[in-house]
């Protein structure tokens, strides 16, 4: 498999890592709305929501490209793309509920968890596969 | 080198993004047992401890990412896998620790940046001969 | 394209994964500094200013590394791996300004965002490209 025939897996990533990008953006322009410069981390709930919202995202971002890549090199770069799509529509929801109300987080954040779990199980599946046609030449 | 032949690293890797995912569900757990509702992050100290636990481990994940690749492309993808495993080990050890008392984590940190050492070094030796012999063809 | 030819890639990460190291020994150097034990994260100014520059770096480091990686791959890696050795310095800039004001980070930081910006169309235009190359056999 070549690394550059990946562009699906890659224009996934590009595009997550520029929300990424969106979303601490918005974090800024709420620390200028609420005039708490940094480095500040505390103020009205509507701030402590967005930045909370923020740190979630970025504590799982690295588990999503990681289970991204191994679903879609091990197991299929068409479906991990999708389900990495599904991931981002869900953490934009999250993102976007949160800063109404902390409820409001929780069906984006199902849905982002559901898209990991589909990324997970693709990522293991494809893995054992592997194992199995090298070491033990089974082709399923 | 084939990208799919490098199931040994894609492995550890979804482990590793595994217990990530864990880690933070540990947080999510004591939030319900403290009754500590986001966006807040402050309460009784076993709960700053666990949640500071989990910053760290999020903290040092793309380190460990990065150069868990790079030993494992660069020089060697088994010796790569095995300090894997030793990190995830230390960082379980590290967060057990830590729930426990402050000072319980230092074993665990300790272990952990061992592995880290290894890894950097493996993957230091490992880009350093492919320079050598791309450039200069010296064949170590 | 080979995954074990991109060691200028692979360089810059590891280079990067260390300077992200050091930064985080920075800060615990900070921790001492101060007497401030974990799982703490307040203090005086000058610590809560290095705290967050860490954080902020944190949280930009995994955007990093998929934008020097997908325009690594699908551009150019010599041109990627210089734009990823500005982004290191820039980071450094900011680290070092941030610690002495909350004002003096801002050149270094517009700097990173410079180099993030580039990687981000490097990336772009080169995942554009071989998609115009694939299916529509169109050669730039």
């Amino acid at each position: 498999m070549d690394l550059d025939s990946l562009y699906l897996l890659a224009a996934v990533s590009l595009l997550s890592s520029m929300q990424m990008g969106y979303l601490a953006r918005r974090v800024g322009w709420s620390r200028m709305a609420h005039k708490i410069l940094p480095p500040a981390v505390t103020g009205p709930p509507e701030f402590e929501r967005i930045f909370r919202a923020h740190q979630n995202c970025v504590e799982f971002y690295p588990i999503f490209l990681v289970m991204l890549w191994t679903s879609g090199v091990f197991f299929s770069d068409a479906a991990a793309a999708a389900a990495g799509m599904l991931y981002m529509v869900a953490r934009q929801l999250y993102f976007n509920g949160y800063i109404q109300s902390t409820k409001k987080r929780l069906p984006g954040f199902y849905m982002a968890l559901a898209a990991l779990g589909i990324l997970c199980l693709l990522g293991l599946a494809g893995i054992a596969r592997g194992i199995l046609r090298k070491h033990f030449h089974i082709h399923l």
